[in-house]
């Protein structure tokens, strides 16, 4: 008889081993594994008397805090299904999410009672709201928190699902089964090095791609979790400062958030062992600046919700000599080599691999324990996705003969010029390379001779002047003539950005397509 | 689509991730790992020539060498099951097992021509005798190294059956599944910390106990893995300073070989960064002795073959303070607490967990991804060994609230004085404090009076003499006068052990026993 693969065996396992042990922080509450546990299985025994019943949706719309945490373990507990919705969607895009996934309740932090109050109008499903704020330790009252046993649970079965934040059409829910949450737990174990005291920081939404898997590993390796609210420098200067935290995960533009702001030398930052990058490009300067202010551990990695989501990391690797640092800048910011559970490969169309040179670019596709069941509801957009156990990601990469995969776009981001292709993440590095440059998108724009050529945008550092014509001169003879920008436009503010930070090329897109025929509806 | 969790997809990432990298070393051979992975696969494509077919037994009979870990991959690649026999085992142990296994093939190296001429005569249905040292090169040239997909292996299929040495009945073969193996690499690698640069040295023989689960976890990870074909404290330096080992697991009697070789000082043994001690309780003392002349991590485990086999660790725990060598060489001799993947719980006799007061005595209990999926062909010692998943180890232990458990002896190897428990562990480790005592036992001698009482057999250090009485005298007031032996027997020879360096207690008791009648059949 095999024991369910399930990540409430994560849970289980903190309270058994370090049921006294401050497990999770949330603002100025903190809680032992022991109380975290008794409070997720009070809220499973609360939704069950609910009418929460296997494989219902529980929904939650909320910036990160314990009670998410313990939806987490909570609505898997009652054999339901979490469902972390991301706040940062439009109630015009939230209202589809909630109405494909059929959730039958939404917790909801108070800031989002606006939203709630549309919701309550146009999802009739949805038959139990509780406000975090308000009503939620009155429901975990409801609950007993008696053991629940797991040995029945169907490991193959639906334990978390997330809507992708990418799409235009309909809404696509990606479906984790609890023995890919739980060996998703196993593998990021494995690159934990000394779990022992280990404070990790929640900076990553854990509405966004299963919060980078830290729920379930920082648990399953009993470590201190300290939730990051909303991610402003300040905040989690203070929140490192104060518990010594040793790791956190940081997509590029908080990267960039942290290094620019002006009071850090105010904090004590020592703690810090490692940083990992992840949910856009890296580059090696963001590597090397990063490496200058916190002399820890710079490791860049590559997933998507998709495949829950960790695919390969950018860690050091055996026989790989890192020890001259522009090496060590370049590998660090790359996708990295796969995780134990995971097979990744760089394939030509016909799903060859394409040879490990470093410059053949294929699509990145992979196979394995962290592969999502498929898109709940939608056995098409499955069926195009995995094919015979593989994922097929649309990202565009080359790989070296270390392994090492190096993501040169998305294969819908690609620029498609007079019949070369021009990866934007590749233009858009040498734009960073300006000192004066804070942020910058390089997207396809229409051209009459060349079909497509790259167009960029820019933002400049506070307290900076740059020109379009400064730009175009530093450029040119960095990059290969026909990758250099035909059209720079210099911004005041900020470029639009998702709810996890990565920049909305569609949006910069629109305003030079408009009225003309697109070649990718992205 | 699940992908099935096998060993064989262990293999095949050390193949994609490391395939230039050495990563077998076996006497003056080595391997890369895509060397040593077109050698399993030929393996297995030989096998299959040969007639070999799903769950087939592939025997061998082999001290550590490259074929033995050909053997761990090529037959499960085959669809088969690899079978490691003990070496030293007599013919009369031998035969049984083999018979009782149905092993189609025997694979064995030349010492043991005289036990295979005897095998081949009385085990018919073993069809294939492969001379590891003339015939095997030669085999698996028969053999192509097709790649062999892994997408329709039943998980829960047997991959490995290993007979445990202690029982006198019937022969008992541990059944370890697909599945089984893969979540117990995944665990082990969680424990490795950084696995970049590890060079670990296969102390323990590999048909003990799945060889401690490292032939999967290394190969997992990609360490180089340097076979010790015969345990000899010259021999094992000689491997350290050469291959720069930074790994090895020893059992204590082994411990006690090196730290009393002589010749030490020669070799440049500081490339160690770990000492996993098991197979038997260890003290404090050897801890404290293993940490002054290897100034590395040194950490006690337990396990059994039927986990496939580790269980627990003593390695360092967030919360516990070792600062203190006298506390972190005692907890570091404990069993110590649990890997990823298993519970594990100290329990009465109504399946209760006694107080983690460090006192209280129960059975050892455990439930998880490692436990066994019963003994071969004999569904009633399964019966009576897993009870609605949990595992009955039939070890006594105490647990502490910080959940380290602490072997205090086999069910049946408590003494049982008067009605009071001695555990023959407490009273040896008191004998081995005495600076004279190279090895020692203890065990239940007949008494009129008290039903038992503890009688010791020791041998004393070369070149040191020791008395009966004078040891005696040494343990009055150490122990409680109950626990005191009432005999001491003080030998010149070694003690008798098992093929695995255990000492052979029954063998020892024997003479005590012998025309009387036993409370326990051990």
């Amino acid at each position: 008889m095999a024991t369910p693969l399930t990540p409430i065996r994560c849970l289980y396992r903190a309270i058994d081993l370090f049921p006294d042990k401050i497990g999770i922080v949330s603002g100025n509450d903190s809680y032992t594994y022991s109380q975290f546990g008794e409070r997720c299985l009070k809220l499973a025994s609360a939704l069950k008397k609910n009418g929460v019943g296997p494989g219902d949706r529980v929904a939650f719309l909320s910036f990160n805090n314990n009670q998410l945490m313990e939806g987490y373990y909570g609505a898997p507990l009652a054999g339901a299904v979490i469902m972390p919705l991301n706040v940062r969607l439009s109630i015009q895009e939230l209202v589809p999410i909630v109405n494909h996934s059929g959730a039958k309740v939404l917790c909801f932090e108070n800031d989002f009672l606006p939203m709630v109050e549309h919701i309550k109008a146009t999802c009739r499903h949805v038959v139990r709201f509780v406000n975090l704020n308000q009503d939620y330790e009155a429901l975990l009252d409801e609950g007993t928190p008696d053991y629940v046993d797991f040995m029945g649970v169907d490991e193959n079965s639906m334990a978390e699902l997330f809507y992708t934040s990418g799409s235009t059409g309909t809404p696509k829910g990606v479906m984790l089964s609890h023995r890919t949450l739980y060996l998703h737990a196993l593998s990021i174990a494995t690159l934990m090095g000394d779990a022992k005291d280990l404070v990790d920081l929640h900076t990553i939404p854990l509405f966004h791609a299963n919060g980078w898997g830290r729920p379930q590993a920082s648990t399953l390796m009993g470590t201190k979790q300290v939730m990051v609210r909303r991610f402003e420098p300040a905040g989690v200067f203070k929140l490192i400062q104060q518990h010594k935290a040793t790791e956190m995960s940081l997509v590029p533009t908080m990267a960039n958030a942290l290094l620019n702001a002006p009071d850090r030398a105010q904090y004590d930052l020592s703690s810090l062992r490692k940083i990992m990058l992840g949910g856009a490009a890296a580059s090696p300067d963001l590597v090397a600046r990063l490496e200058a202010v916190f002399p820890c551990d710079i490791v860049s990695g590559y997933g998507m919700t998709e495949t829950a989501p960790v695919l390969t990391t950018a860690r050091a690797k055996g026989g790989v000599d890192e020890s001259d640092p522009a090496v060590r800048h370049t590998r660090r910011a790359m996708a990295g080599w796969s995780v134990p559970g995971v097979e990744v490969r760089v394939v030509d169309l016909h799903g060859q691999p394409v040879p490990k040179d470093g410059q053949t670019i294929g699509e990145v596709i992979a196979r394995g324990d962290h592969v999502m069941m498929g898109y709940f509801r939608d056995p098409d957009a499955t069926a195009a996705t995995i094919d015979n156990g593989w994922i097929h990601t649309g990202d565009m990469a080359c790989w070296d003969k270390d392994s090492y995969i190096h993501i040169v776009d998305r294969k819908k981001e690609i620029i498609i010029s007079g019949g070369e292709n021009i990866s934007s993440i590749e233009v858009e590095k040498a734009i960073f390379s300006h000192p004066a440059v804070f942020e910058c998108a390089v997207v396809a724009a229409p051209d009459e001779h060349w079909g497509e050529v790259p167009a960029a945008i820019v933002v400049a550092k506070p307290g900076t002047t740059l020109t379009a014509d400064e730009l175009a001169a530093y450029l040119t003879g960095k990059l290969g003539k026909f990758k250099l920008p035909r059209l720079i436009e210099i911004r005041e503010e900020p470029l639009p950005k998702t709810g996890t930070g990565k920049i909305r090329k569609l949006v910069l897109k629109e305003k030079f397509w408009s009225g003309k025929e697109k070649r990718v509806q992205g």
